[in-house]
């Protein structure tokens, strides 16, 4: 195992010490339980706006803690779901009064801590609000989720929802807006390599020299389907016209009832796309890959798209939402209106995402 | 070989195509000859700020296009020097009437072929002023170059030139400050592993599981020694320090005199740090190490300059002169004045650095 680090067991935390050392002036970081946040939090009468998940996808998520966009986010240990009581103190941390909202990547562990966390806020007084993000349409039911994966959108939904908390949205606004960019975005991955979490010391899986894994996970659970190594122009079109022609998705989330105090289950259906959309065209890479490749797969998704007369109004190719350093990318087509333009162009100021400020 | 590429021989032009689809507001690229340019250019009356080089260390050069950094930038091959009628056609796109400041990083390739565009322009009445970066303390004359290598400082050189040319500089003017910040650089770099160049197909040097390489260059050219995989903390130490205790370099570097219209030689003398100092730290990913992985090099950087007592005033993390997919780091401390850092925070709208606008 090839690895910038020292004793596998201090790697998170060793990271996000030279994190907050990198970034004095954006984001504080708060150790056992850990979490990240923005230097000038709480921000009064604000929603604030948190995510978290396991470490080992950075930036996402703490590298996009900042002004509009996330108040706080939570890193467990390395694909590994962070705790009720860490979301819990960065809940405390943040509070403006105006309430949380919460962005759960959609894997079991995650929806079932960030439940525990939202009740334990709520009986503090704290109202909290958990939107489910489920883009991944690769599989469904996968190693650790019921369901569909979260995966890129995250980081979509993060930014919009960022933008319309610092515009003033109220609480059940945020939620409404969250699940509308959830149920209008589509994202799918591959991997040409596997990656090596530190505490392992040997790859989630394996891959011959010759082999890729189409839908692959952000924890490499396994995708659709193993093959030979091909073209970029053919993998994009693999997981493009898989997001583009995949069918309305139904799906049953849980919602807590204010009134009932209890977890109601509400049904919800994303959108299929069509032609005339206006979108966005988001190319990800897993860790490893050089962002001229990146480049390489987003020249013929705009192909894909003109042909598919969906209109690319936005656009964002880079390494965001990653598997250590495993090689390989994703793909994420959003849904846009005027609102979720107005939300993704508005000034931002993260490690990760600066602009406009 | 697993690459996101197509035909090896056009994965340049099609990452160019790429990159040109997904930055339309902020840059065009020009094919035969190949060149990225500010998408508004000529900005008349300023001086133009140009840089060039072999491909693969995106997002140096392409990336760094744009207000308040390059006007425009010129891609090799892969890990081959542009061409003196490629960089000569980029001169008469962006030139606006003022000089182009050519910022060249020292490989004897680039070198030679810059110097023969600079004669090409100025007999085209184009002035144009050839400055050399060689930050690179780890080895003297190398597999591609007589004397150091220019490596990462050099896009810290084009944020403060492409900034002071927006302020009005003038071209003897740009010259003295990009000539000081490549004075007050250095850098030194490692590799956990190699890297594949498509053409090739094959790794450019061989390193065993157990084995990494300090002081290496970013076309793999070798380094100061092998050894067995050490921890980040030891790495950090090693790179650190070697650019901390590194004496004053004196290298002879060829400027074209107008009056003699023919190419002179002068002495030039860099820093070495000094206690007290006021620096730019710089942890720069080789394209296939997560960003979390540079983190925890940055944070023992900060324990190492503080005992050195060094003042990081300002810091950059992550990958930005890259070797494609190799895994490794690389270190550059820089000595800032109140004018280097007037510049380096003026705002900057690039694919690659994005603040303040």
């Amino acid at each position: 195992m090839k690895k910038l680090i020292n004793n596998p067991e201090n790697a998170v935390r060793e990271s996000l010490e030279g994190m907050a050392l990198a970034h004095r002036d954006l984001i504080k970081v708060h150790f056992e339980p850990n979490f990240i946040y923005r230097a000038d939090a709480p921000i009064k009468n604000k929603v604030a706006v948190v995510s978290g998940g396991g470490s080992g996808h950075e930036p996402m998520h703490g590298g996009f803690v900042g002004m509009g966009m996330l108040d706080a986010a939570c890193p467990g240990e390395i694909f590994t779901s962070p705790t009720p009581d860490q979301m819990l103190a960065a809940y405390q941390t943040v509070h403006g009064g105006a309430g949380i909202l919460n962005i759960v990547k959609n894997y079991s562990g995650d929806v079932m801590n960030f439940e525990m966390a939202a009740e334990l806020a709520i009986a503090e007084n704290i109202s909290v609000k958990n939107i489910l993000i489920d883009d991944d349409v690769s599989v469904k039911d996968s190693l650790y989720t019921q369901g569909r994966r979260g995966v890129a959108a995250t980081i979509l939904a993060e930014k919009i929802c960022g933008a319309a908390a610092t515009a003033g949205y109220d609480l059940q606004q945020l939620a409404n807006l969250c699940r509308r960019v959830n149920l209008n975005s589509k994202s799918m991955g591959m991997a040409l390599t596997s990656c090596i979490p530190p505490a392992k010391g040997s790859p989630i899986f394996d891959l011959a020299e010759q082999e890729i894994e189409i839908g692959i996970g952000i924890h490499g659970e396994p995708g659709r389907e193993r093959m030979e190594r091909s073209s970029a122009d053919k993998i994009t079109e693999m997981l493009a016209l898989s997001i583009i022609e995949d069918l309305t998705y139904t799906r049953i989330v849980r919602e807590w009832d204010e009134n009932k105090q209890e977890w109601v289950e509400i049904e919800l259906v994303d959108l299929s796309f069509q032609p005339g959309d206006s979108i966005l065209a988001f190319v990800n890479g897993m860790g490893g890959t050089p962002i001229s490749e990146l480049y390489i797969v987003y020249r013929k998704l705009t192909e894909i798209c003109q042909k598919k007369d969906l209109n690319i109004v936005r656009s964002l190719v880079g390494s965001y939402v990653t598997s250590l350093e495993m090689q390989g990318c994703s793909i994420t087509l959003l849904k846009l209106d005027d609102e979720l333009i107005k939300f993704w162009d508005a000034p931002v100021k993260t490690p990760a995402f600066r602009w406009g400020i």
